[in-house]
């Protein structure tokens, strides 16, 4: 299969398996007695995807993945986020991808052998658990997680929260981010160290809800760690480079955020654009009415600008580097799910009390998608960041052309 | 107690007893085997409230209430409604000062006798039907419910959805809005009946969700009428009045949505107010951000424009009758969500994950705000009906003036 | 001739004189040799207003007023904005309502025979003049123009800058607020001065644009003041204290200021309103399409809002003073002007050329309005103050109610 | 010069001559006697500009241009538009440019040698004149303008209103769309004719201004034909395809608008960062606040994106043509404006009176910006298209994918 099959491959998928499968996964869902685990329909998606070699798409393909690289991954991402669960089918679910990436950068083999193989064919789940309840994501260099070594062992201690995913029964390791020393530098106090499921010490905690969805069956839970002991063997890559490694998988992670937030929207449009042709009031169908029209328009014109932006930050980070789009990706961070937002909450607004329920995934992806302002760094956080880079760039600019 | 008094006594109310119990009542929920019933909590806070005489206080003392003017009631609308189940405990909630109105005023003395007091009382709870799928709220006139006499009796067929309360066990009546005349002029195709929990023929049907949320104890659900007779003694009001009716109670109504939604963004004010001062980023507390204080200031801004208008709307209500502020009660339906819905947001943003889940009642209060867009008429359905006022009246103002 | 009657006669006089002549007051200006004087129709229409008592309306009688109270005066300061130069036909521009009551309040008589009574009669005009270039006015404490006692005599020297009115041929004196004592308390370092146009050593320096606009016969100008000498008598109220007098003319001010943006908002639409009737677009009239009437509607939520805001405040300042409002006043200090402003830029795009040039007055109040948002403190600086003020009410209600 | 080299060629222009000499240009058009020519400090640049070969860019170089496409014009056009009057000094006007086009493919032989030349040469200027007072720019198929042929003339009656540029003295002549056959099909009625500027009844009316503006030495002018007759040689193009030949320039048109919007937002950005720096209020510099840093990383963040576009934009239609890219340019038309409107108004506000008069270039940027989003089809009517074309399109995607 060529690389442009393949996002007519992967569109094909969402458009026959993945969307018209939802009602079902959501019925499922609510039937289940247990809502931590992969609905039925789930696994038999994610086999027949599998089977397809629709999977992992920018892992190499030693490790089972498709090796692409990321500006031929990007527009898969868009497709994938059709859906709020469609990135799962593909085993591409961000977390998947970064622990997988950062598993096979940095894991002892012997982890490798254990955790990464299962976890690639999608046998197994991860879980990346980073947040502290009260550490905002925007500084993640004062996490304040306990992570000891006693001789041969890391003990850890502490409370972790938002671990996406975390409760799932399918999830077998969680790779923790915690402070082995909290007295150096900020950039070098963390290290990531994988904690098997079974570890003596971890329980699960609560569970979060986002506004009113608990996200089953993957979820937001906490972690509790009192006195979990692990093997120094445990540890991924050397202590105190937990924060850089976590950093070094930010680019993908970022470029995946903001199409899926691109494939949100279009999703959004879709459901918007079919419903006012049929639906009535007064007589005549929505469509006729130009407030819902404009509307339309405005949606089109902020996603393909956002589109445009964030696939040339794309082709600028494979070409120089992440450095060089330093700011470009805090700025898609904040753009990309305003953007997704906007179209969300006008397509709910247009479908009425469908836009709210579950009639539609309109009021589910407006809901993921609000947590993406405030995780991985606030809004207000990035935009900070932006201005203090472009302030920069304006003095260096001024310097050099003598204003 | 004094009117003056009152004011204070709700607030008291509110503060040491209502909030102190938000996070109990949603644990009782949470393990609640039945979700469609009060919580304890609630059954206990109901009873005391009560007992205070802080109750139904817009209804006149001689059905058990207190007999508020709308100016009156105004402020207390606000005060309820910090918490979304506020109203509730003050058995104040929109559709029961509603319902009570209307049964006092239109119902046969016969179902006053047997359904009026205990509603009042607090010992039953009703729900009004009206919402049918595939009518948007915006155009009431166009509802297709079939109610057909046959001799002495009414025949119902048919499905509402969006029934408030409906699925509750306390839930003894609904009053269900159907066509009696469906070639009638528009205004004059609906009539207003009362039918019995336990009547045969009607069933509960799905229970919706609003962005995840079910809302219970109240919930959102179809009624689904198959053959339901009743008597036609079970006619509030008169054939073909129904929607007369229905319009006569909607500017009490909008008092209270305006209120409350002035309440739920004061709420929110708190909320930001006080996490703003405590939660540390980067060593300082986030309240000595610019952009944390220029968002607070906003939200001031706008609460006191909003809530400035809503109070002068209600005196000239009071003074003048509904139909003199016909347009002004369609501005505030527009305006309170938005000022609330923007407030909300705002302090989503700053609480980060606190935002988002049950930590706080900011996203369930945001969710709630959200169908007041939708919900009796769209933002966009009352906006066109603003527009044609003030060409209409722009028109005679030119006219009286020989502009 | 009532209270009451005098609405209609500021209306009247607006709809039948001030508004048929706009077109050829800016002919007049336009042809004008000189344009820093009246036009023959302001001057016409000034004189007829006075002989009809519509002069100085918030000013005690004596001095030839008509001794409004606040929430008398403020409907007519809406009604005279109908147009920029409304106000000026009645003498109730606000920097002649100020420096009139300043006069009234603390000057020595001598200067009250001298320049009061001609500046209540319309003879003179005057100017206040506070700003310097390079001192936000966000920050008037500190302002260092330079005022040194000397003898008998204060010196000046410095420039300042945007001295509104200031380069009128009938500007005859100049209140000047300059630093006596630089190291005081930053409220107690300026002292008032008036200085008489033909002062030795007091030039005009350039006239600034504001959006292209000189905003003549008005204009603000630089005066650059080079050893100007003048009596010790000409002291306004008493050294150090011209900060403080300055805040005591404030509150009014803001209120002729929000409902001078009321004003301008209702003027964009009518224009808006009865340009959209005739203009054809597609063989039909703008009004027919929905993003118009949309705009209207949005209009008249926003301006409804603001004004019964403002009036909320007026009647609280009346009551209980300046400093019971000082929050609000600084909420309507925003809020008005963005709220006009948006309704001008409305009504500009759907005039379409028209709206950009002198075929209607709307780009003119446009760029007007927009100074509003710079002048007397940025949009940012008083949100930082509704800001702090909100937080200690906050902290205090938390207080009083042991939250 | 390279083509590389060319970017740095225009810079290094901008820097070193136009903007330093913006000062001066508006001193001397002040001084002006005539305000309808060019300034003597533009007559210097534009020749010095020409010597360097700056001039002309898109335009082949057999007629003196340096024939760059699409994709190598539109970055100079960001640069050329770092000033209004910027593209002028390598006449590099729009109309300069559509018009040389125009003339080159359709104008009769004779036509181009007497015209054509000169026009390339700079030594004249022309003017395009379509707009009419009564007829949207939405709608040019609407236009009314009367050409009547007569033998071998053609006879023009009519008033032409808007025609930028048209009073000029360097204006040698007149682009006139008008309708030869009104009864014609919608996109058929027009022809294009050249009307030298000395014609018998040609005369200039009024001139408009934009917010305050006059434009000088461009200007938008009344063009007022009484009877003209012109030889019917001088038709361009065919009798009938007025309206096609007008519409054929339209692609580059546009992406010199789009372009030359970001060009002003990143003046604006550089006005605003290095004002934000020095400007102190209440002792520390106005970056330190973090509405400001806050307000310049939206502005990056909005810039960035929709210079992605355009500039995907642009590629498209030099490989797909402009048919392919419709809904594309009319999507630009609306964003950068807009996108440019927020930044230049930001810098507007941090600056206070300084944004507002000459001092900075940000309140004459602003007006001609705020005319972009009404010439050449208002906002709302690009809109509308962009609506329709999105309609059309999901309903093919709904068809081919079978949903």
């Amino acid at each position: 299969m060529s690389k442009q099959d393949l996002v007519r491959e992967v569109e094909t998928f969402m458009l026959e398996r993945v969307i018209p499968t939802e009602a079902e996964h959501h019925h499922q869902m609510q039937e289940a007695s247990n809502r931590w685990t992969y609905t039925p329909v789930m696994r038999e998606l994610r086999a027949e995807a599998k089977a397809k070699g629709l999977w992992l798409f920018p892992i190499p393909e030693e490790l089972g993945g498709r090796g692409l690289t990321l500006t031929e991954y990007a527009p898969l991402c868009e497709i994938m986020n059709w859906c709020n669960h469609g990135p799962e089918m593909f085993n591409c679910y961000t977390g998947t991808i970064s622990n997988t990436t950062a598993m096979a950068k940095h894991a002892p083999k012997q982890l490798q052998d254990k955790y990464l193989k299962p976890l690639a064919d999608g046998d197994i789940r991860s879980c990346i658990s980073i947040t502290e309840r009260n550490v905002p994501s925007s500084d993640p260099t004062d996490l304040q997680f306990d992570i000891k070594r006693e001789g041969d062992e890391y003990v850890l201690n502490g409370v972790k929260s938002w671990a996406t995913g975390g409760a799932m029964d399918e999830c077998q390791f969680y790779l923790v981010l915690g402070a082995t020393d909290i007295n150096a530098a900020r950039h070098a106090r963390h290290s990531m160290v994988l904690v098997p499921r079974e570890a003596k010490g971890l329980s699960l905690g609560r569970i979060e809800t986002v506004l009113g969805y608990d996200d089953a069956p993957f979820g937001h839970c906490d972690l509790i760690f009192d006195n979990v002991r692990i093997p120094v063997a445990n540890l991924i890559g050397n202590e105190g480079e937990g924060f850089l490694m976590m950093q070094s998988t930010l680019g993908v992670g970022r470029i995946q955020l903001g199409m899926g937030a691109i494939g949100a929207a279009e999703r959004a449009m879709r459901e918007m654009c079919s419903w006012v042709e049929t639906r009535m009031i007064g007589g005549r169908p929505l469509v006729d009415r130009q407030v819902v029209t404009d509307a339309i328009a405005r949606s089109r014109i902020e996603i393909d600008a956002c589109r445009a932006f964030i696939l040339q930050t794309t082709e600028r980070m494979q070409a120089e580097g992440m450095k060089a789009v330093r700011g470009e990706i805090a700025q898609l961070k904040v753009l990309a799910p305003e953007v997704a937002l906007k179209v969300l909450d006008r397509a709910m607004q247009f479908h009425g009390g469908a836009g709210l329920s579950y009639d539609t995934p309109i009021a589910e992806m407006w809901a993921h998608m609000r947590t993406v302002r405030i995780g991985e760094g606030a809004d207000e956080v990035h935009r900070d960041t932006i201005a203090k880079l472009e302030l920069r760039r304006q003095a260096a600019w001024r310097e050099a052309n003598g204003q």
